[in-house]
């Protein structure tokens, strides 16, 4: 049980980096086996397809932004308002060192596949989607906290945790296109300006 | 010539609407040379690589959103401010449209390519990043006339477009990933809120 739990996991992880390095359709199951170090029957012992693994690889990359971005960000030991700025902050300095490591900022792995698989691949739109979605959340919380705190009006906290999110994605993808972590830090500074007024009835 | 003219540019938009629909690395050479009813060494006497290939795919691409979108959208016809909300009327409608004849929303080619390539291939990465910075110059020079016009208070304009686009870009990554055009409309109308202040010396 503990080396098949490993093997797949050696699997996803080699996935995971390969698909944020380069492009989910530029790797191949054979490179994926090579990189992780086992035999192709095993490969589709674990995953029926390829699409499979990046439902996995999707779900690992939701928890390591969790772990890594998310959590860190939106720990309450700092007012509501100023997790949202840490959020970029932490995101920034994240890009930031992995440029210096591999010379590229890679964006967001939840947008890259999204925007390249979307059209072609139900369950991975689907997926994706669902991801995004649930990444607006600790900014709604966020915002309805603020709110309570008397440190914002009253906004749609929902609209405006999505186009926060939108945004976040479209600055990602600038970051991306652009090569240049710094855009995270200096376009980020803006996102709390959509705030989205409550519809009044 | 006529006939040689008529074939690169056969080659050009099978490959366009091909790569649109799904994406750069699943569709091969062969695919487009059959869509677009050549030999494969035709396509080779015309674009020495697919790279080639894909720089032109983005140069006919960027003419296609400045006739159908920009130019559209920016007409001196209706005040400054107004074309800005145009534009993203202008790009719903598309792709509302589009939505309805193939079921998918296929987001902004250029985003999508960028995503893809950006770490793959730096030709496909430097002109993504120069079409997007050059798809900001619209959106400054209606800012810089509404200022004029004191429809608008002094904003740094160049900052305040980059931040409006990059918005664009992930209302587009969002509206591919919920395959759903209706929120070009409804995140659009927020675009306008992400303006930068002038920076005081």
């Amino acid at each position: 049980m503990e080396a098949s739990h490993d093997t797949r996991q050696r699997i996803i992880s080699a996935a995971q980096e390969l698909i944020y390095a380069r492009s989910y359709n530029e790797v191949g199951v054979q490179e994926i086996c090579d990189h992780a170090n086992v035999k192709k029957g095993s490969f589709y012992h674990f995953f029926p397809s390829k699409r499979d693994l990046a439902l996995a690889v999707l779900d690992q990359s939701q928890m390591y932004m969790c772990d890594e971005i998310i959590n860190k960000a939106f720990h309450h030991d700092i007012p509501p308002l100023a997790r949202i700025e840490r959020f970029f902050n932490t995101l920034y300095a994240f890009h930031k060192q992995s440029k210096e490591i591999s010379g590229r900022v890679s964006g967001c792995p939840f947008g890259n596949l999204g925007g390249e698989m979307s059209t072609q691949d139900e369950d991975i739109r689907s997926k994706v989607d669902s991801i995004l979605k649930a990444s607006e959340k600790p900014f709604e919380k966020a915002l309805t906290a603020a709110i309570e705190r008397g440190d914002l009006q009253a906004v749609d906290t929902a609209a405006t945790a999505k186009a926060i999110f939108a945004y976040t994605e479209g600055i990602m993808l600038y970051a991306k296109t652009s090569n240049d972590p710094e855009l995270i830090h200096e376009l980020g500074k803006r996102a709390l300006q959509l705030a989205v007024p409550v519809n009044k009835q």
